[in-house]
């Protein structure tokens, strides 16, 4: 039997249970009125989590990285500047895809475990036919501020990676200007991994490629499978079922709790860990002002060994933390208070377990 | 709550009792040593299934579209001549895709009901880069000989499609010199559909594109993944682990069947329904000689309403069965008996109830 393990790292987090139940419900057909009909309940719900009215919005079949493939595939014409913002690895993604698409990339470099600074993406091309930026950065635990850019991206679409705040954080695309979104389920919505929720403006959607470089990720048919009426969904792929019926329960939970509800909770548990980990000599990696409250980016102290005291939690505690990304690997931890994991106790749990086990591994 | 369906379209199949239970298990991260290795046990359980010793076979983080949308944008050169078979829908979006990727595609037609022949392609063009075929093909239940090509492709490569015969017929990957494989897991392996068995060859992955236009997919990135030793792997995105888990599960029911026994038993499940329908009086659709056990194809009687009676088994049978594709939407239905549903049992109770409902429709 697989153990329980308490998931505080960067993501996958504990599902809720809703959502693993959900699993296990009879399996039905894709083309199955009922499964369309949870195909748009789901989608309804997916719009309340983006702050968005967008008609295009809907999950698509790939975990998250998939979902920032399909925005860039889809709006990335060969030849377009994109202005990117790198503050960590998933921008640095974010301009790998797009040069693959043929843009010409501009990234404007930030310092790991600082915020993305729309200004500078401002600055660096006077007229680009994209920007990118990610909300919350899962590599450093950082949130940045989308709206600056988006009220003054001026034609340029705007891609947003919003993996790590989706039903975290305040998230609000039509009043921030996101054209085009991202995200995954195994973060803040406390889902399994396997799905990208995804949403696109009418505006950006008129800008498409009309035959983009993937047809798995082409949202001209994609779009026809969530936005025709009743009986003119059109086939385009078989739908993963089963992880849609636990999106589906995944976001019933949250919006049964209501947005602010599940945000200040989020806040409440991470701003907990951050202070009892201050208050106990820890010191915090991401810029103050902008530390995501999901997931906690902590240096770790001199003299412990990092892989040490993750594998004295897995083994010892059946605790998962995440080690930090690219230089930071071995320097910083990053602990995530995720969906049903964001409450006191979890931040005091894992407070806990750190200072066992690194007086453990000493 | 879902009510129950008997799922005897063409797929989402209903799913083994093992694999729902693991989709209900504690969540692993997908970095967790457990998680490694289940992914390690399930990469060398979908060798079997292949029937190939590939060090690269894995399940792509997608449906079984996303897994052909992978074998051809890493092995697909701009330029490149690629010779598709076309006996079906799934054929026609292999060409679709190899155009994308910039392939020169010379498709060979074949009448819809038939099966593919290989000397066609053969004479289709020279010296082809690669040849693409569906070995089962799900939009009209017909079963293709695989090595007669594999045997004579030359220098090419050979992407095959194996969506629908994977654990439910004979698949030989490596003595039927299969350069690249996809397949699904919501059809004969009993899975709920999201990922794609994969395999491709050290030939093709040799010869593959160094940088695909699609970095979802791209296989020199995800096969670090697979491939590397313990501590090694390579981080490329966070794998469905709750869907692995289900995989896994029902790949172990599969092998502990054996595999010979669950083709038999698929073979002879299809059999009985094909004879019980000729024998009160349906014609089938695919040509003698060349039907899938696993799914068949029956031609709608005339004056019979297709929909009609779909709608009628659905509501009064809970049971799916699926339309034809194409032109023939209407006039043909596919009914597949597939994992835990490849059973005498299956057969009669469907053919039973599409009796009943030709005859409360009329």
């Amino acid at each position: 039997m697989t153990p329980f393990r308490h998931l505080y790292g960067p993501g996958p987090t504990n599902p809720y249970d809703e959502a693993t139940a959900a699993l296990g419900e009879p399996l039905l057909g894709h083309l199955d009125p009922l499964f369309i009909e949870r195909l748009d309940r789901t989608c309804d719900m997916l719009r309340e989590v983006w702050g968005t009215e967008n008609t295009r919005t809907l999950p698509l079949s790939a975990t998250g990285s998939g979902g920032m493939e399909a925005a860039l595939v889809n709006t990335v014409h060969p030849g377009d500047v994109a202005v990117i913002a790198v503050n960590g690895l998933f921008g640095l993604r974010m301009a790998d895809m797009a040069r693959r698409c043929g843009a010409e990339v501009i990234t404007v470099e930030h310092e790991w475990g600082t915020p993305v600074d729309a200004q500078r993406l401002l600055d660096a091309h006077p007229a680009p036919q994209l920007y990118g930026m990610v909300h919350a950065e899962t590599s450093t635990g950082v949130v940045s501020d989308v709206a600056t850019l988006g009220a003054a991206k001026g034609d340029a679409l705007l891609v947003v990676d919003a993996v790590t705040s989706i039903a975290g954080s305040e998230l609000r695309a039509d009043d921030w200007g996101i054209d085009v979104g991202y995200a995954g389920t195994q973060k803040c919505i406390g889902v399994a991994p396997g799905l990208a929720p995804f949403t696109i403006s009418d505006r950006a959607f008129e800008r498409r490629v009309t035959e983009p470089r993937s047809w798995y990720f082409d949202l001209g048919m994609l779009g026809g499978y969530v936005t025709a009426g009743p009986g003119a969904r059109t086939y385009h792929h078989t739908a993963p079922v089963a992880m849609v019926a636990s999106l589906e329960a995944g976001l019933r939970r949250v919006l049964d709790e209501g947005l602010p509800a599940v945000w200040a909770r989020h806040e409440e548990a991470g701003r907990l860990l951050q202070n009892t980990l201050e208050e106990r000599g820890y010191e915090l990696f991401a810029a103050e002002g902008s530390r995501l409250a999901q997931l906690t980016s902590v240096r770790v102290p001199d003299g412990v060994d990092s892989a040490a005291v993750r594998r004295w939690l897995l083994t010892e505690r059946s605790m998962e933390i995440g080690a930090g990304v690219g230089e930071f690997a071995s320097t910083v931890w990053r602990i995530g208070l995720m969906g049903p994991n964001a409450t006191a106790e979890s931040a005091l749990r894992v407070a806990d377990a750190i200072d066992e086990a690194v007086a453990a591994t000493r």
